[in-house]
């Protein structure tokens, strides 16, 4: 961090994708198909065509991880890896630095001439359910306001498995899901589409190295499993999740599409926004004791666009709002001897600050449906209405280090 | 069903793999790589070197997913292709017909020689929860005697996602698990190895055709979607699921490990034993009504046997104890538009009968540790000891067909 580092690519100000970013991704244009990039300015770095430049070649990894349509393979080559094939993109594209800039043409791709695609295989997905202001909203609205955190909450990280095939890329359109609900006070259930569609803000992490069934993972060895983060949309569907979840918890309230950034944030490009993790007032259990940083200073907002077009932001957080970190959900994750595998992918559950303006939920927003948002234009809003767009977007700002995930843009379409 | 087929290859009296079964499993033996193979009484059908024989070449199907050491890229081929390539099997091994015998050597592999692998690359795994009398069992002890079922239970099918990682096949230990439980009137909970392990004797089947997210399979349809069925055992430690569980569901509880039997049976051998659906008692929502013979009998059953090795029977039971069926189950898993996948597992939910000595897991058998079961070497067991071996069988028999499952079988060892 001591040396303030500059790139020869052009990095327009305020972009996300700085020389400390350096995200991956996998995508297209009209003449490359499916293959990694990474982030810079407002280009893409082609893997597939740098890995033919030869600049590469001394690293000593298996160049082929670069011919593939997903990243999961990269991932797998595991962290002193990650590290190595880092440090050379950074010198690469660093001002000091002369030997990539000959095969700019041939390399460097305009965002705007690519399609972005689902960057890895997910095998399995867990979300947890970390944020304890998100716990206390939804325990006071649904359970008992006296009580509203459950006794298990403040020990163990709760979490549970989520729906792995329908996590889809930013720019996916969602269709609203149709289901069972029940009318309040009525016997019977009804079928039809979901009235209270909802999204969930989120942080996922991705696991790149794998375990094998019976393994833990150690809270302080958390990090060395985890590749990158990403932003994520859980989209809900309150009605249906409701009436169906007592007492296996949520599915098709959820599984009809989760929704991610199209880029992966390294871990290591997160490091200048590392805090004091949560103070956490209950004394956990020695395997959930984190030591050190693992929390992470990161802003995030919500943007509610109807089909007008006009923007509203509908919420503002942060990622340090949770209290329970990754390192500790990882920890609790495998304590049982539960096996990970590359490509995995864990959500922190919704992000809700301390403010009304910072829930992450219009559940906790509209606090129900009983407050009711005024968009920019005029409109309200409890819960999400067909066309509207929901759009999430994160990013770490320090001593002039910027590092933003992009976006998770999708658009609600009406039942067929 | 006319005519009695009989095969040229021998098979032993009450074998599960008769000429009518023909089941699908990955095999590998000293000299032949991991392949699929079919179960044809006491031998292995090779199908890498069936296929290289000429007999299968007016098939018009790829023969190239025998090379491949999963079975997902043959179920891909879709139901047509599946009848046509069973249909052709069927013959080959009919004593009528002399094309396959010449082969026999090269073709044929004794089971006693074969070690089973995993036999699908499994996506996404739902665990359903559809026996009446369980959810009844579980409801009296857990919650309100008066009231077991919970309101939703049967408009319907409830479910949830599992932890596809952790599936594993029989004659895999089964590591007792690490994990936070709560000691009677404890305010705190404790760390250490679950102390109430427990089977849940399933059956479980896998998707063989995809749909694409927002897509509906109609309860109708829903038996074109599912390729075969296997014998599940979803391990289960009660303690740590009792702690956790509320509200998000079964987590690290189930998570540590599931097994399976080898073999899975193709839907079509089980249609000697179909029978009318259960008659349920509650009107259900119309995408739920299920209209024909969706629900089989086929006999459970669930042996223990200590370190000494002398089994007891502990539990007899019939799939036909569902209350919901595979086609209710998979028509109400994608209502909501989420999308399956080739080798994506629903399981059925413990199955419990409606007499203690049907019922499907230790919890009910023993009703909460307070009958404690007698071995017949004159142990007694409330739930699952270190060193025990589960092992769980199934099968139809009907007007002299017979079609079985083989076995799940699995060691629990001790924590490390």
């Amino acid at each position: 961090m001591s040396k303030k580092l500059e790139s020869w690519v052009d990095i327009p100000s305020q972009s996300d994708f700085t020389i400390y970013n350096l995200p991956y991704g996998i995508f297209s244009t009209a003449d490359r198909g499916d293959r990694p990039g990474i982030a810079i300015g407002a280009q893409i770095l082609d893997l597939r065509e740098l890995s033919g430049t030869g600049l590469l070649d001394d690293l000593k990894m298996p160049l082929g991880v670069f011919k593939k349509e997903l990243l999961n393979d990269f991932m797998a080559l595991g962290k002193p890896v990650w590290k190595r094939f880092r440090d050379r993109i950074t010198s690469l594209l660093s001002t000091e630095n002369e030997e990539l800039k000959p095969f700019a043409e041939r390399v460097l791709v305009a965002q705007s001439e690519a399609t972005m695609k689902m960057p890895i295989h997910v095998g399995d997905y867990t979300d947890f359910y970390s944020s304890k202001e998100h716990a206390t909203n939804v325990g006071m609205m649904f359970r008992d306001p006296e009580n509203a955190l459950l006794p298990n909450w403040k020990h163990l990280p709760v979490g549970y498995h989520g729906r792995a095939s329908s996590i889809v890329i930013s720019g996916t359109p969602i269709k609203r899901p149709m289901g069972q609900t029940i009318p309040a006070d009525a016997s019977k259930p009804v079928f039809g589409a979901s009235r209270l569609l909802d999204f969930e803000l989120e942080m996922a992490f991705v696991i790149g190295q794998e375990t094998k069934l019976g393994e833990r993972i150690s809270v302080d060895n958390a990090e060395d499993y985890i590749f990158g983060m990403m932003l994520f949309n859980d989209w809900s569907a309150r009605d249906i999740q409701k009436w169906e979840y007592v007492p296996l918890g949520p599915f098709l309230g959820k599984s009809f599409a989760s929704s991610v950034s199209p880029w992966i944030v390294p871990l290591e490009a997160l490091d200048p926004f590392r805090i004091d993790n949560y103070p956490q007032d209950v004394e956990v259990l020695p395997y959930l004791e984190s030591k050190g940083k693992h929390r992470f200073d990161l802003n995030l907002e919500v943007a509610l666009a109807p089909e007008s077009g006009q923007e509203t932001v509908i919420s503002q957080t942060n990622f340090k709002y949770m209290y329970w970190n990754i390192c500790q959900q990882l920890a609790h994750h495998t304590v049982n001897g539960c096996n990970v595998n590359v490509g995995d992918m864990c959500a922190s559950g919704t992000i809700s600050g301390p403010t009304p303006e910072s829930y992450g939920s219009m559940l906790e927003l509209s606090w129900r449906g009983q407050k009711p948002l005024t968009l920019a234009g005029g409109e309200q809003r409890k819960f999400i209405m067909d066309h509207d767009t929901v759009i999430m977007r994160g990013y770490g700002e320090k001593e002039g280090i910027r590092v933003g995930f992009g976006e998770v843009r999708n658009k609600v379409l009406p039942v067929d």
